[in-house]
This record gives structure tokens, sequence and C-alpha cells, in this order.
């Protein structure tokens, strides 16, 4: 590659944190076609993400029908899979694996919890190069969870076979909110451990939920921000995280990727 | 931010496409200590990477002790975890979550599939955040499955507590490898689908052997390369994927990720 077609990319330190620091998550989008070529270095960019084994063990479906983008928002409860420039689900996949053995008279093993591993890991690799890509483009885009609120019907809208499972969606547009803040994280020195791992002490606990604190204030209220309720409503014992359990298990051992 | 302090991100799709074509992985480094600016900006770039819910289910064990280091080299079979610039263990951790709720007088729910599903993701969009932060700043990098060859060693080696597991390890230095060829990929059609899974047809499964075939070429061999070989070995019946399952299973259990 010669200098002349090197891209323009940071290359000062303050530079690419300047770049990661513009980051947003949008949900609101400005109706908008991605131009074929904006489209074709996305998709570009999320091929060329690091694989394990480079056995590439992910798809991704690309929603372009209305009704089909208009199903998926409302099975994940996310409007925007239905009005962003690009919606894909993510998925996790070993089934095309098997098709390839199967296709050379070789037969797949059975490594079910490997899959998941090294699967949801691909998926999140590739999709985090497409997102990043599309923001060197001008683009602002929404990982959503909340693929796995209804995967039975999810899986059948895609009809994705055994092997397959939606890790996420992404949605990629032009965004349409304005003066979003950043979103605060975790102090580094409770996330980055050297050579052990080590607790966070009381302190560094207070100091996280007064870090965090301001991403649960609620529009409606004076009241400042409150991390904890956020967390239980998610993570606590009888919510979020605990309800989604048994549907995630069932579509897992649905799709074979549970013993 | 004012437009004088913009980073200078490639703003075109061929610039886009260069950047993420210019993706090699490195195993063999030049020794050389990476300047505490850079650290940050790849760490800033990691912290900064979406996550489920704002909740950074993930945790990275940097690894700068020349003993730690070397014992997790050969853990994974991996000699550029001792040699690198910068070596990382990126786990998922739902660990720092029951520790925030604990101290807020909350108690944890059980989720364990939800989450190695988000968790894994979590780790996996940090990680390739920081490679790609990396890259911007003239790196280049590896991600390493192998840390799941070993992983009672490498959780005892790094005292990961329950509800920590190893997702992958990411080696950062300058490389020492020249002439490296860019590794294939599956042709677009068959990863990326319109509204439904699409099986591919024979001819394309044919057609993906083809252009997959090179990674499989022995070097000490005048023979094509053969991915099927190649897939056989890691996917196939008996053999290597199914081989680490049990050993994932037990770790799953011992650290609380499995029921």
């Amino acid at each position: 590659m010669s200098a002349s077609t090197l891209p323009r990319i940071p290359q000062t330190p303050s530079e690419v944190k300047a770049f990661f620091a513009a980051h947003r998550t949008a949900r609101h989008y400005h109706p908008y076609a991605m131009p074929a070529e904006d489209l074709d270095a996305i998709l570009y960019a999320a091929q060329h993400a690091p694989t394990d084994a480079t056995a590439q063990l992910y798809s991704f479906v690309r929603l372009t029908d209305p009704q089909v983008r208009e199903k998926a928002a409302e099975l994940t409860a996310n409007a925007h899979l239905a009005s962003a420039s690009e919606t894909f689900v993510v998925c996790l996949d070993i089934h095309r694996i098997a098709l390839l053995l199967q296709h050379g008279g070789e037969q797949a093993g059975q490594y079910p919890h490997i899959a998941v591993h090294f699967g949801i890991g691909d998926a999140a690799l590739a999709g985090q190069n497409m997102l990043v890509a599309a923001e060197m483009l001008g683009y602002q885009g929404c990982w959503v969870g909340g693929v796995v609120n209804n995967l039975p019907e999810l899986i059948e809208l895609l009809q994705l076979p055994v092997g397959v499972l939606p890790y996420a969606a992404l949605t990629i547009g032009r965004s349409a909110e304005t003066d979003v803040p950043q979103r605060p994280r975790l102090p580094r020195q409770m996330v980055i451990h050297d050579n052990v791992y080590r607790d966070p002490t009381a302190d560094e606990l207070q100091a996280a939920f007064a870090t965090m604190n301001p991403i649960a204030k609620r529009p409606d209220s004076d009241l400042p921000g409150d991390w904890l309720r956020f967390l239980r409503a998610y993570f606590g014992a009888g919510k979020a995280m605990e309800n989604r359990e048994p549907h995630l298990q069932a579509a897992l051992e649905q799709q074979g990727l549970l013993k």
C-alpha cells in the first residue's frame, strides 16, 4: 500500500481518544437511505474483523423488508429497528460450519458451550467493526440486547436454523438526537486489573455509584440519578436478567446450543 | 468539539475499507515498551465500547509481571503473550455487578446463560475497540482463543473469582512480521442474509472452499491448502472443539456460569 492510498486514520493518542469519545448511542434517526458504497464499507469492515480460527462463526441478517423490520422492532421493543438506515440481527452461527463439513463428507462435532463462547465473540467482534466503520463515516448506531426478549418468535421470523442464535441487533443511521452527553464508565482501576483480579474497596464501590448515577437520572424528575435502582431492576434477584434466563435457556436448547 | 479538534478519521468509504483491509494478525513483535499515552488511548477506547445496559460486564487483566506472562503464554500455548508490548486476558465479569448490588444492600439475581451471552459480548466489544484503537496507532495484535485450553490453571493464576471467566487473550505490539498476506473471508452472500436466513447452495459451498483453501496451505508443502482438513481438525466429530467442550463446561460450572 503506497503512502498516498493510506487512510487518514487518527494517528496520535489524543486523536484516537477523541474518535472513541465521540461515540454516542442513537435510537432516533433521520430518514436516510445509506448509499451503496457506505453499506459496502461497513459490511467489508464487519467481515474483516478478527474471528476465532478464521472460522467466521457468525451471520448477519440484514432487515430490508418493511414488514420484517416492523415485526422485529415490535419483538425487541426497539422502534428504531424499523426506522434506522440499516438494521442487522447479528447472530452466532455454527450451522454454516456443519454444512461445509457435510459438503466435504465430514461429520461436525458437538461443542455447544464452545459454540456460544466463540460464536457470541465472533458476532460481537464483527458487529463492533461494523459500528466503528459506520462511525468513521459519520453514522451512529445502537446495539440492541432486546433480541433475547422474544427469541422463539424472532428465530421463526428470520427462519434461523439449528446452530444459529441472535446475539443482538445493530441499527445504524444518521442520528436525529442532539446534545447527547457522553455516558460515564466505571473508574478504570475497577475494570483493568494488574496481573491478578482485585476486588474493589468499599470506597471504590461508593465512587462507582457517584460516577454512574447520572445514567439513571429520570428525565421527569429533579432527583439525582440512582444507579443502584437501575442495577437492581436489571440484575437484582427476581428482576429482568433473571426473568430472561429461562427464555434464553429454552432458545439455546431449541437451537442445539445447550446439552 | 470544534472542527480543529476533530480527529482525522477516515471519511470516505474507500478510506474506511483501506483501514480495515490493513488489519493483520501478528504473533511476533519487536521488543517495544508501549508509551503511557498510547496505553491510555487503547484503554480509553476499550472502556468506551458499547456495553449492554451500560453494565460493563467485563474485566481486563493486564499482564505485566514477566512470570505471570510466561505462565499465561505456556497455558495458552501462545508465546507472544510473553513477548508482546501489552498482553490482556479479556474476561466476562458479573462478579463486580454482584459486589455493587451487595454494597447497596441488594441481592444479585441468578442469570448464568444471560451472563455468558452479554458478558462474552461485552468483553469482545471492549477488546475489539482496544485492538482497533491500537491499529490506529500503528500497532498490530492477536486475539487468542487458547485461553480455554487450561482454564482452571489460568483462573487460578489470575485469581479470578466466581462470576468471571476468560473470553480470550489479546496481545498488542509492533509487528515483526513482514509481507503477511490478507487472510480471505467467506463470500459475502454466505454471511450476510436478506430478511431470512438462507442456506448456501452446493456451488456456494464449493466456492467457499476455493476462497478459504489458502489459509490451510502448509508452509512445508507444495500442495495447495485444504480448508476441509483445517475445519475437520477444529470442528469435526471427536476433534479440537469437541475435546475442549467438557473443559469449558467444567470451568463454567466452577465459575457459577452454568446451572
